[in-house]
């Protein structure tokens, strides 16, 4: 149950986003500019919500890592094993080796900002990352620091259905961020 | 040095907001609402400038600290005393309990918004805090704990003078943050 009184028809922030409209509007800005508009980043949008979805596991994030691990499934063509084998373990994923350093920096930031080394980022641009592709990596990853804490912090639903997180992105992946939020049908 | 190329007159989050304006725009937006509009939380800005300033600290941020503690000082009249007892142990600090209950909170959040418990909320409940509230001190925390790990993460500039930050809490607390960049004359 959550800890404060949400509509119960809205899972995760969606439920967050219909309780404080001032500070969704921002939020659902700065998700649609760093993870969905195609001209805003040169990682295309399936590698950002890779490094969302991935950055929302090691939190242990349920409701995060669901839904952009969905989303990136549908950003990366429909097929969820890229997204499964990122999870488990990017270092033998089938992704690109600038992917693997920049989920590595990701995996730093999710420690602490700190932890980032500039060998870390030197490993990155060996394998041909940019100082923006760089840059967007770190704000991702501390982008869902952020938000895997607003959701688990206030213990919003995450629904256990894995053919929600599903429709949810499949509609993201097509739509962005700003339209209409998923409502979950309630029995 | 910065991990990567950033606008040297600029500190901190500063430096990154030049640098990428099309995420500096919601992340500004979402500070305006979430920190110094006084009509969007029953908490005041001072004291929602303190559950900033505290978490960084927590996450040894010492940019965000600093700036925040600053604008903390400014906001609350313009003595640093509580900003300092509150960043050293709340629980002896010079302020409500209720405020005591709501710092518990945000350093959970700090861990890991899985670490909320029931009972912290229950404890800040019984000292008076309403939903919203509690809301916006778990959205705070987490915030912070984005900026703080986008700032370190790239390794942008913390001036050491501690008059930069008390020049830049000034600036801040009294016009907000969709106002110019505070910019650090260079020798």
């Amino acid at each position: 149950m959550p800890h404060i009184a949400l509509p119960k028809e809205y899972p995760g922030v969606r439920s967050l986003f219909m309780y404080s409209p001032d500070t969704a509007k921002p939020l659902n800005d700065l998700v649609q500019t760093l993870l969905h508009d195609p001209a805003t980043s040169t990682l295309s949008p399936g590698e950002r919500e890779l490094i969302a979805a991935y950055t929302s596991s090691l939190n242990e994030c349920k409701y995060c890592a669901s839904t952009h691990g969905a989303i990136a499934k549908y950003q990366l063509g429909g097929n969820g094993d890229i997204v499964t084998a990122v999870i488990n373990d990017p270092a033998t994923a089938a992704i690109s080796d600038k992917m693997k350093t920049l989920l590595k920096i990701a995996a730093k930031v999710q420690e602490s900002g700190r932890s980032v080394t500039p060998q870390d980022i030197a490993s990155a641009r060996e394998q041909g990352a940019t100082d923006k592709e760089i840059h967007d990596a770190v704000l991702i990853a501390a982008t869902f620091c952020m938000f895997n804490r607003y959701v688990d912090g206030l213990a919003t639903w995450a629904p256990d259905d894995p053919a929600v997180y599903d429709a949810i992105g499949k509609q993201r992946a097509s739509e962005g961020y700003l339209t209409r939020p998923f409502k979950v049908p309630q029995s």
